[in-house]
């Protein structure tokens, strides 16, 4: 008989009945929610039907968050270069990312899964450039006890080639050597990966993971719109994050990167975009009538002067949206409550109407339901209802950052934090609880990491030396954000 | 004989050294910082003298933070209105500080302080509006373990009447009706209160409060400026935070608001300012030959839609700067951690040469040595050094947050938050250790807070129907931000 347990005595967070929580309790059996019980019999009939009995003694309950463009590879590179905008930062982050091996990919997985469930966040799409180490990354994916959405890389343009940017010969040559996908290994390896990994634990997704539309030639964009219709898999990728992407897509497809997406079939309700911060009013407009979930990751598309999301005209257009922490040597935490609060604030500035100011509901929808569209599970995530999946966060509101008036979403949105959170459940099964990660070993993963990580450093270094010498041309091509 | 504690064995944040820890111990004797020991015979000859041991075993030790500009009495208040820009938005928070009384107070000044202090803040400006609940409110900061400026208000020129609005007959009678300081008054308390609390305990520093020039008449920036001369008292204020401000400070005053205040003589380094968005290049000049410290606070500036800092040109002119996380119901948290992540990032895509972009190292300043110019206390607060006030804050780098490469400045700026934070001194005396707080009691503080808010907003009613009655007058003014 499959497991079944009552969350008793919640403040439950359900945004469809506005900002006030409500007070009651939730069954869940399997790996669903089968009861949300609000009334004294509702929750006595519960209480009677389940196997277990947690009493949430007042916490909040709410649907886990879900972090929808994010690197598990880069949680070892805290602390790595983080003062140059996207394009010669790409060339560190790659330089670093070659010394991978097995042991540190595993590492960053777990690593990465921890801070997101102290933080509350369930599931994660995790763009994966390393293909070499797959199945490194979806054992600790599987081990991690969280929900993911595992994307590997597909790309076989260079940044270099696609900017046009005028380079020294010998720093071409070098560039120019850098690996590059073949369609068939690619089409090889998603086949496999999704006939084994694709649904495994009730929480792993394949998702198919191009580059960048501008990073995959023709021939490797008909492999990934033949695979993505044929098996049916979610699709992740960046979309014109810096403003010189933007410019020379317009430079060389008629209308821009998003119509000549549109035109080679690209556009549906599987696809989700990382970014897509240079996007004018008409594609906003295009990307909503095809379902395109833009995951917006506003800590990154600061920190590397990318620009900022005109999130307000994204809203107000109807286009699918969630949120992302993006890599921890860009964005930097993996904690979607800083992001959500991000989100809500980043674009008041520049409205003179405080109507239209993205509103603490509407952020929270982009956290959860939001992000449960883009891992390919839409309706099954993100809400307190009958028949979702049992991802659910207790949050103590009797900790310093939370207490004072009582909690409301607005309330929620603005003071959370991983300090007030107690217990984490994915796919119906305890990820955390008092505190405690119980999916994996998190001391054992933290006491290895530093001497990994310091290897990974030093046998990086020629490799970033490389990016040092190529980084001033990349800079000279960089245009600022606004 | 005075206490004496050896921190040994942790990593040292000096920024002065560069980016990199160093690896050593802190010899704190009484309230200062006596012996930095680095080498093993100095490391051996500083533990043989301390009478206590605390082996820090590999954790960051670190300056404590410094929260510039904040509002006790607003912790109460989280998750009521914010969603309006300033001018109305401060309707609704003056209308809730009306209901306050002494209990509320003492609660709202320990539950900021134990958010603040799990966050590794070990001072703040406390710039407190309700002056007839003084000795609750320094009482409390007393009894909180934490440092405090404290800045009780004056101000007798009401917003509508700055800014000029066109009210309703009905509006404005009731606004006007609302209390202001009398000069004499505010000189009898703030004579008495300097008298009997400047000092104190170590930590408590009296600070002169006007709300903001323009909301001084004459007579009250007199009283201002006699009462800073005589009494050498630091003085903290509100400065142009909205372009309406702005533009409404040049329409009244020859060259503007900060013109006017150095005519007035007010311009001197005991003097900090929150917020100078929409100064310009020659009254950032001005500034910085007065040594005026400009207190930043990226995201209440951003959640009032009032506008984004020029941080980079701010730093380029040399004016000295420190960080805020101002009101709970305005910016959100008090984390500093978050706030300096904010600094770091905000400006970026407006720059397009990176090498402005504000250093982490340079942002950590503002939050340490920077805050303690602000307090006052110049030169004695902010850094590991002999002669130092005690203000320590301990980090577990292994935690999974931090966890990584090894830990650098922009790392920890980059992804340290209260997840880490396992000690925090104020003054040479534990604050927190081992998580828990040990100046007060939080829980008992935690316990109560429900219920005195929830009474508060009930109480809070009738005024609040005031400013939703007035505030679409004041929206009618608003002009966004850039």
């Amino acid at each position: 008989m499959a497991s079944s347990v009552y969350i008793a005595n919640g403040r439950l967070v359900r945004p469809g009945a506005g900002d006030t929580l409500t007070p009651g309790g939730v069954l869940v059996e399997g790996d669903r929610i089968t009861v949300v019980a609000l009334t004294p019999d509702e929750q006595a009939s519960a209480r009677a039907r389940a196997g277990d009995l947690v009493d949430a003694a007042g916490a909040i309950v709410m649907p886990g968050l879900v972090n929808a463009h994010y690197h598990s590879y880069s949680t070892l590179l805290k602390g790595t270069q983080n003062g140059l905008p996207l394009e010669p930062w790409a060339l560190y982050t790659v330089a670093y990312g070659r010394a991978l091996g097995d042991e540190a990919i595993r590492l960053a997985v777990l690593l990465g899964a921890a801070e997101m469930l102290r933080n509350g966040v369930t599931g994660c799409v995790d763009h994966f450039p390393h293909t070499r180490w797959v199945e490194s990354a979806l054992a600790a994916h599987e081990a991690s006890g969280m929900r993911v959405a595992f994307a590997p890389f597909m790309h076989d343009v260079l940044d270099h080639e696609f900017l046009a940017l005028a380079l020294p010969p010998a720093i071409r040559t070098a560039l120019d050597a850098s690996p590059r996908t073949d369609a068939a290994d690619a089409e090889r390896m998603y086949r496999d990966l999704a006939r084994r990994w694709h649904g495994r634990a009730g929480r792993i997704t394949l998702a198919l993971g191009p580059n960048a539309f501008q990073r995959c030639s023709p021939r490797l964009v008909a492999t990934w719109r033949r695979l993505g219709d044929e098996l049916g898999l979610p699709v992740h990728t960046h979309l014109v994050e810096t403003r010189a992407q933007a410019a020379r897509g317009r430079a060389v497809w008629s209308g821009g990167t998003v119509a000549e997406m549109a035109r080679r079939g690209l556009l549906n309700d599987r696809l989700s975009l990382a970014h897509g911060i240079w996007l004018e009013p008409d594609e906003h407009a295009l990307l909503a009538r095809h379902g395109v979930t833009i995951v917006h990751n506003p800590a990154s598309n600061l920190m590397l002067g990318s620009g900022r999301l005109a999130l307000p005209s994204l809203i107000g257009r109807g286009v699918p949206l969630a949120l992302g922490t993006d890599s921890s040597n860009s964005g930097g935490r993996h904690s979607l409550f800083e992001i959500m609060r991000l989100a809500l604030m980043l674009s008041r500035p520049e409205t003179s109407d405080s109507r239209a100011w993205p509103a603490a509901s509407r952020v929270f929808e982009m956290a959860t339901t939001g992000g449960g569209r883009a891992l390919g599970l839409s309706g099954e995530l993100g809400s307190i209802e009958p028949g979702r999946r049992a991802d659910l966060v207790l949050l103590d509101p009797r900790t310093a950052a939370l207490a004072g008036a009582p909690v409301t979403v607005p309330h929620l949105v603005q003071h959370a934090s991983a300090e007030s959170v107690t217990a984490v459940m994915v796919n119906g099964a305890w990820a955390l609880r008092d505190g405690r990660i119980l999916a994996f070993d998190e001391r054992a993963v933290i006491a290895r990491v530093l001497d990994v990580t310091t290897e990974l450093l030093a046998r990086a270094r020629a490799d970033v030396e490389l990016a040092a010498a190529a980084a001033p041309y990349f800079l000279a091509g960089h245009t600022p954000g606004v």
